[in-house]
């Protein structure tokens, strides 16, 4: 082996022994709850990738998307297509609400999936349970922010685990949730006139 | 409908008219280069669900796995049991550098995922690529960032979308890359003493 390689191993070995003792005191196991916000790309996207991972375990698993629209049909048709028996599917949203243009509708699609969303988490056989977009619904107080962290902290059971996405997180939320992902537009090829593409986008 | 139902839907079609000027220029239907990075989650979780949604439209795929490590197992289970015909798998590497403490072995596995990789992309049945953690492989100089985005820009198939993941980004490859998306920690749960999660880290 070469110095260098020694060197390196050295080095190694060191970063090895600090994240093993940093490990050490982890110890606990319980169900968080997660948010996924920011203003760019991946919070619905890292949200049924981690459902991938759910099915993968064999954890049951829910998704309830509060926002609909013309994207977002990829994941479904994914998810009910294939694996129909462990991911229970509900879409409450008919679309952005700038698509909608009903507020009324729009407030009763959201505490309809908000609803069925306590339903799927209270029962214990559900794992993980995906709330897409929720918090679009909460922005615009569609639904009540207070009674959704208070639902989260007292009625979720301790070994399911909650994501919650969507821009603009409310404060409240940030705060009751156990990891919280913050997504930056660092680019985005809008500003150079590409449209949304399959695959990515949708 | 009520007068603040009328203001909404008012206020909304402003919206969507804006919206829909913005998109019109939006004509260009490309593979983009896309980079997810930066120290929060979701880099490769949303690699993962962007995968779901070109399965979804039947795009065939593959993934190059730079580092496996024993997180990551989940993801390529998932998706080799299940869908084998539309996705093609490769794991380069062995675990995190901090495990395999050898840096030659190290090297010699992200120079052989790079060589799979560039055959992956090159062939045009493939419409989405994913590179998992590569940025770890270029952050270490394993593999030459130059060289790297050359063949981005000049090999990769003009409707080949390739997404390349991990934290530390080299800017030569965030100068390059058509979408950029910096996941942010707001809060993470092993400040609170909590281990990793099944279905969550792995």
């Amino acid at each position: 082996m070469s110095d260098e390689n020694t060197r390196h191993r050295e080095k190694m070995q060191k970063i090895k022994a600090a994240r093993d003792r940093m490990m050490e005191g982890k110890t606990d196991e319980k169900g968080l709850i997660i948010v996924h916000t920011g203003p760019g790309k991946g919070k619905s996207s890292s949200g049924f990738g981690m459902l991938c991972r759910a099915i993968a375990h064999d954890m049951p698993a829910a998704v309830v998307q509060f926002i609909k629209g013309a994207w977002g049909t990829g994941e479904r048709d994914f998810f009910t297509t294939h694996f129909a028996d462990q991911v229970t599917w509900v879409t409450s949203g008919e679309g952005f609400t700038w698509e909608t243009q009903d507020k009324e509708r729009d407030i009763a699609a959201a505490q309809a999936g908000w609803t069925k969303a306590r339903e799927l988490i209270r029962d214990p056989a559900n794992r993980f349970v995906l709330l897409d977009e929720i918090n679009i619904a909460l922005r615009y107080d569609y639904l009540d922010i207070d009674e959704v962290v208070d639902f989260l902290l007292t009625e979720k059971p301790d070994m399911t685990h909650v994501v919650l996405t969507g821009r603009n997180a409310k404060e409240e939320l940030i705060e009751a949730a156990d990891l919280v992902t913050t997504m930056e537009a660092t680019k985005h090829p809008f500003r150079d006139g590409i449209k949304a593409q399959k695959g990515v986008e949708f």
